[in-house]
Order: structure tokens, then sequence, then C-alpha cells
């Protein structure tokens, strides 16, 4: 079972390629999918990649950019198809909420599961929540309104030391609190300081999706910290002119937001047509970020 | 330059698999190209098979099923992105037309080429007409209203017998009629036969589409004499059962049809996704029309 995996979809930008297809990533966490995305073929690369229907229940669009949404109508419709139970929320912007719904009662009218619309807005908020993880908007700096999204692990329990436990005979009705870092006091009065009964719990993942944006710092200073980040790099350097006035970010651009991110990795993604072999964007991002990588259509990363 | 080529950009079911993507094909005829149901993933099936963008002006689509049809906004999209020029004419029923023509308005509001609706109906008529070349709807018996598409080459011209026309010293004038089936008069009032001064023409070539439907031989009759026919066979016979009540055929009722309109080439499509291998299609189908194939997502096929 995947801890925290990400699965890439596809990874191209506006116009599909022969070697990408548009965007689309789920995370796979602890078998819970959660897809990012869903730009047209989604649902042949979720076949291809082995990724069950079953296990998904939230969708997260970015934006409503064709590349982003246009596969959206054909996953649900096989979904219905594939009589899946339970239900999907869609978490989208208020106008795609109305448009795939009207789509929705024209293609696919016996939906054996519940289709939610949680409607987003541009801007910070928590859209969702679990037991395990938190999902965060996060404006993005694009041509329509878009945002990012912020995927944490919730803080996990410190680990009790046994020996230690039994040495001060602590009471079961106690370890929680401990877990969660009280100190113990004794039937004497004696403060155990919580370091002595316990080891660090294990390290929160985090992933934060950023596409589509120009660059701008305030998304580094919003998502830092996150381990890995999954940054757009539509252009190289040398198309640098074509970034800003077209909604996007360089390869460069997005490893500094990695930089001042205080980031654990970068993926890149969103490449251009134009790109039949990314390393230059890969290059250029290394020499300011070193531990960067490109996404590929069909990618699995076990994240940090 | 193709004479008369069908490309398969996909040949699954309602549901697509790793090995086949929905509806969708295109036949090229000398470089024009004219597609046929437009499943999702239909633009990224064309630019794998490296077939142009500008060279497309006709799309028909047989009914409203998500399997026929989620491409299309996709395809537009890119289309207008990749800034097309002149016009692309969509052959649909009017409640498809409605549909796609709001997504447009939301999704592509910049569109360099025309985007006209030619409204169909579930009814035998003549919708596209060129100078080479005839296609007019045959109606199928499907769940929802559905049409097939029968293309036809329009009669071509004899050829003339050089020696001859010089021999009976034929004027300019008279030639195209010639050509044409005209017999020849003399100065003197003698009649020269027509078949003394042409060769027959080239045959026409001609093609049927015919997806989605029960079997039922009035289309048989409809598109009699065609040279080659593709039709629907999502079940081979252990699954007959399933056919009649979904709509759709097995192999076998694909071959018959074939026979019954005396086909000289019948290429089978539409597989359920249960099939992993599609040869007992095959061969249950060769059993009653020998000259029958398999369509395949990749496929081109030199038409006769």
């Amino acid at each position: 079972m995947a801890q925290f995996q990400l699965n890439i979809l596809g990874c191209g930008s506006a116009i599909p390629t022969a070697r990408h297809n548009p965007s689309s990533q789920i995370l796979d966490i602890r078998d819970n999918l959660f897809m990012i995305d869903c730009g047209e073929g989604a649902q042949l690369s979720m076949r291809k990649m082995r990724l069950k229907y079953t296990r998904l229940n939230h969708i997260f669009i970015s934006h409503l950019h064709g590349d982003h949404c246009f596969g959206l109508i054909g996953l649900l419709s096989s979904m219905a198809l594939q009589e899946k139970t339970g239900s999907v929320t869609i978490h989208i912007f208020e106008d795609g909420a109305e448009l795939f719904d009207q789509q929705l009662k024209f293609f696919c009218r016996d939906v054996p599961f519940d289709i939610k619309f949680n409607v987003i807005k541009p801007s910070r908020e928590v859209i969702f929540e679990s037991h395990a993880i938190t999902v965060e908007t996060i404006p993005m700096s694009h041509r329509v309104p878009c945002v990012g999204f912020l995927f944490k692990e919730k803080p996990k329990l410190r680990h009790l030391k046994g020996d230690m436990v039994k040495f001060y005979n602590v009471p079961i009705k106690d370890l929680h609190g401990i877990k969660e870092g009280n100190d113990f006091i004794t039937a004497d009065g004696v403060v155990v300081p919580n370091a002595r009964l316990t080891t660090d719990a294990d390290p929160v993942m985090s992933y934060a999706y950023c596409s589509d944006t120009t660059f701008n710092p305030q998304i580094a200073e919003m998502i830092k910290g996150t381990n890995t980040i999954y940054h757009e790099a539509t252009y190289s350097n040398e198309f640098a002119h074509l970034a800003r006035p077209r909604g996007h970010s360089t390869a460069a651009e997005a490893a500094r937001i990695a930089q001042l991110a205080e980031a654990k990795q970068l993926i890149l993604g969103h490449f251009s047509k134009r790109y039949r072999d990314e390393s230059p964007l890969l290059n250029e991002a290394k020499e300011i970020f070193p531990n960067t990588i490109l996404a590929n259509d069909g990618m699995r990363i076990d994240l940090l």
C-alpha cells in the first residue's frame, strides 16, 4: 500500500502532444485516490496505470481551461457505467459546477453514486479535511481564476517509549495525551517531561500542486515548508518573454519558488508542446534548485 | 497521397480500455479528412497518427452517447489554439448542436475558424455533397436516435480510347459527353457506340460506417453494394443475449449484414471491454463473411 504516492496521468499544457496528455494527476494516500485536474484522456491513463475508480472520491479542478477539465465528463460517465458506488465530490469553481452538472444531466441519467459539487473560490481556504489530511486552495496568478492545492497530513502522534511508560507506571487513560505531547504528572506530583516518555512523531507529508501560474513569490510564502512541490514550467529561459503574458512560468521560476518555499523536492510539469525533450528545462531549474525532477506521463513517485 | 484511406483512432465501446479508445475514425479522401465520431482522446490519436487539423473540415457524430462525442470539445479547442483557419462543419443531432455550441461559447471564446452545425435527423438523407463524394445518413437501430454514414464517390468519367477518338475525328466539344457515356454521331450521321470510343471508368469507392446498432437487415438494403462496411461487433455469440437489449450487434450479425449487402470487405469494431483478444469475434464473423478484419487503434486501411 502506497503511503503517499503521486501518479502523473498527464503533464502537457494546452495542446496535447504524442508525448504528453493534458494535466491530470492522482495522489494516492494509503489507497484513497485524490485526482488533481482532469484533462482529456485522464480516465484512459487511469486504466493504463491501474488506478481504480472505486477508490476515487475527490476530484480537484484548479481552473476552467479545457486542458485541466475536459476529461471530467468522460471519467464520471465511465464510473457510472462501471457502477461505482458511494460518492464523488468535485471541488471546482462555480461556473464549472454549473456546466458539468448540465452535461451530467444530459449524458449520465443513471448515476449509481452521489456526485457533489463543492464550489471553491480563488482564495486561501481549507476545502477538505479528513482524519488524516487537509487540502487547502492556494491562489495562483493566471489569466482566469485559478488555484493550486496544498495537501498536508495532519500532525501525527509521538511514539511512546515502552520502557519509560512502564517505569513511571503511566495509566492507560493518560497515554493518548502523552502521545499528543503532554507531560506526565505522577501520583506524587512529579512532572515527567514528555521528551522522557516519547520519541518524535513520524514526519508529516505535504505536497503542493501549483499550475497554472506566473511566477509569484507569495505562492512560495503560502506553501512554505512543503516537502514536494509540483510547479508548472511551461517554458525554458529562451521563451521567458512568452511566460508572463500567457500566465505561465519558466523552469527557473518554478525552481525559485521551490527555493523560496524551502521545499525538499520539485517536480516540473505543464510543458509547452514545443519541447520534444525537456532536459533544458530540467537543467535550468537544477541550477537554482538541485533536487528537481521532470514529470512524465505514467510516472509514479513516492513522496517524502 | 491516399486515395481513400481509413484511419482508426479508436474502436472500443462505452468504457475505454488500455487497448482501445472510444469510437473515432478519419476517412482520408485525397487529403481531405472526414472524421466519423469523436470519442474522448480522438485529438490525441490524431496527433499520434500525424493527421493534420488543417485538413479536417467535416465531423460526423452518429449519436449522442459519450463514447462517440466526448472528444469533440477538446479537438475543437486545440484546433482553435493551433489557429486553424477556414471552417469546420459538425453534422450532429439537434440536442448535440445545442450542447456543444454552449460548451464552445464557454471554453473557446476566440475561434479563428468558422464552426457550423449541420443538424441531422435519424432518417436516410444526403447530408453532404462535394464534387467528388456524397455522404448519406443511414438510420441505425439503437437505444437513442443514431445514424450510420455512407460515403460514396460520385460516378467517374469513362476513359477515352485515344486512337479511336483520332480515327473518328471526334471534335473536342463532344469529348466530355463521350466520357459521360454518350455515343458519337459522325458528320455523315453514323452512330459510333460509346463502347468503341471508351473503356470503363475507374470503380467508385464506397464506405459505410454502421455503429451503434442491433442487427437490422434493412441497413443491409440501404447500403447494398457498398465496397467496405465498418459494422459494430460489440459481442461474440457467447454474449448474444446482451446484444439486443443493449442496442448492439454480435460479430456474426455484423457479418450477416456484410453478406446481405454484398460488400467486398467487412471491418469489425466497437468491441466490448470484456475482450482482451478479439479473435473469437473475427472467427465467428469469418464463418459467415470470409473477408473480415478486426479494427484496431492506430490502424490505416486503404479502402477498395
